[in-house]
């Protein structure tokens, strides 16, 4: 099953030097979930081709400019271009407010349901649960209400020993039963142990999105063990004393913060403007944990 | 003076190939006049060298999303980068509610006076007189109130005719009411006209912005001899129903209003997202008036 993400915008505050505000498109078995949505994420799709027709699901973590001021744009531009299909929604709930009143002035009436859920940015909860995936929200700790976005690839099915099952005449009917772990039972009463027909599948995947927070623990447990986490790096761990007080993280935490929740690998973005180039900021990450990417836009990164 | 205008984005409706929603750079006299800010104006401002930090004014024609998207993340990255000067906002009054709505929820307070003027599209008005230029609405004819804009350069002082003054003698003091068109009375109380020892300067020149708009009349005396007339051309004419339907306006019909009005030179943009190539729109408004030109981005032109 695909689980991989594409980068759209890697920038914090404003746009500069060609990078853009934060956006994420997350492709999870050929659906895709849009993280954020910075102002010209419709025109980073078309430039990366990430096509909004996939999209049934975005998620925005909160309402500053930088990560939400391209969804009327993309929302306009799905309905004049037939969207019929409904939209999952999920942000603050003042979100809904600053789209309908933007709305009731150009007069638009999208042509297609837009299904809104507000989100409680104190505790975590389940916001999707489909055959592919479970989405939770991640608490923050930043200057206002937001969340960071927790997709858990489905517990796969076991994968059936298929020579087995043919040497034994295990009628095609079981076939769902034993995937799902049963044991099985033939005619004769025979029971066949489930491990002795089948294998475990991989273990599920997972990815952790974490923009905009402060350094805080409270979430670390939430996030531990993760295939790839993508974490906040607005500064060099010079510029501490800035990123506390603007609630941002530093490249130095979230290395430590990857090592800490022991993830997989790391992805590091939300660029300060002040950086023209980000070997400095890879470094310094790197130097505590070596897994660590520049999330650079255009680049997709497998979650494996 | 310096009188020209930068596109910056030339699409209708949605961005497409390459092509991002309507805003312009006007430069009268090295003081930068934005009109309409799409989604992603501030990216191509910084693409083609538009400094934010020289404009003063902005105006925005209407509500569809196309044509202001881009303000708030323009305003919100001129507060970030420290701007303190006044900006002078014009546009519908309830873009000020959009964006009051959108700053509460980010709990931005501006740190630079934004001083808005409500604009009634029910008529003409002066909005801006200062010592470069007059600026007026031009009521249009659109789905949602909407109007264009009118920059006036203000009338030159005449020239003075350096040598008669000099063979004369007469006082520097007296240049000024001589530059102003004032008769010059000498010492003997002879009285030399202001027309023999000045000469008229150069006509003003003026820019027209009409965008968007169902082809209408009502319009063209206000628009008439314009130096440019930058028209919207979102349909070929062979869409001429579909261009009534959405209130919009032919290439031909943009080249019989230049025709009618007199302008000088024309200029055609936001182009439909059915249009891949635009030679077909520019060839269709040329078969009118010849003096056309694409709304290009990236483009300057100069307007004399």
């Amino acid at each position: 099953m695909k689980f991989e993400v594409t980068i759209l915008g890697s920038s914090s505050a404003t746009p500069i030097f060609n990078r853009n505000p934060t956006a994420q498109a997350l492709n999870i078995n050929e659906r895709l979930y849009l993280i954020d949505c910075g102002e010209g994420t419709q025109q980073q799709m078309l430039r990366f081709d990430v096509k909004a027709s996939r999209i049934d699901h975005i998620f925005i973590s909160h309402l500053h400019g930088d990560h939400y001021l391209g969804l009327v744009g993309l929302l306009s531009s799905m309905h004049l271009n037939g969207r019929k299909k409904a939209l999952y929604l999920f942000g603050p709930a003042h979100l809904k407010e600053i789209i309908d009143l933007q709305f009731k002035y150009s007069e638009t009436t999208l042509q297609f349901p837009l299904e809104f859920t507000a989100i409680d940015a104190q505790k975590a909860e389940v916001i999707v649960n489909n055959s592919d995936v479970i989405v939770e929200t991640i608490p923050l700790d930043h200057r206002i209400p937001c969340t960071g976005f927790l997709f858990k690839e489905k517990k796969r099915l076991r994968k059936l020993i298929k020579e087995k099952l043919e040497d034994l005449n295990v009628p095609v009917e079981y076939y769902t039963a034993l995937k799902r772990g049963n044991d099985y039972t033939s005619a004769s009463g025979k029971v066949y142990k489930n491990d002795t027909l089948t294998t475990d599948s991989q273990a599920p995947k997972s990815y952790a999105y974490c923009s905009d927070t402060l350094y805080n623990e409270q979430y670390f447990e939430q996030i531990s063990n993760v295939t790839l986490l993508y974490h906040e790096s607005t500064f060099l761990n010079d510029m501490l004393d800035r990123a506390k007080e603007t609630h941002h993280t530093t490249a130095l935490q979230a290395g430590e913060i990857a090592l800490k929740t022991h993830a997989r690998r790391l992805l590091i973005g939300h660029f300060s403007a002040r950086y023209k180039t980000l070997n400095e900021l890879l470094d310094e990450a790197r130097s505590v944990f070596p897994e660590t990417e520049l999330a650079i836009e255009g680049k997709t990164f497998a979650i494996e």
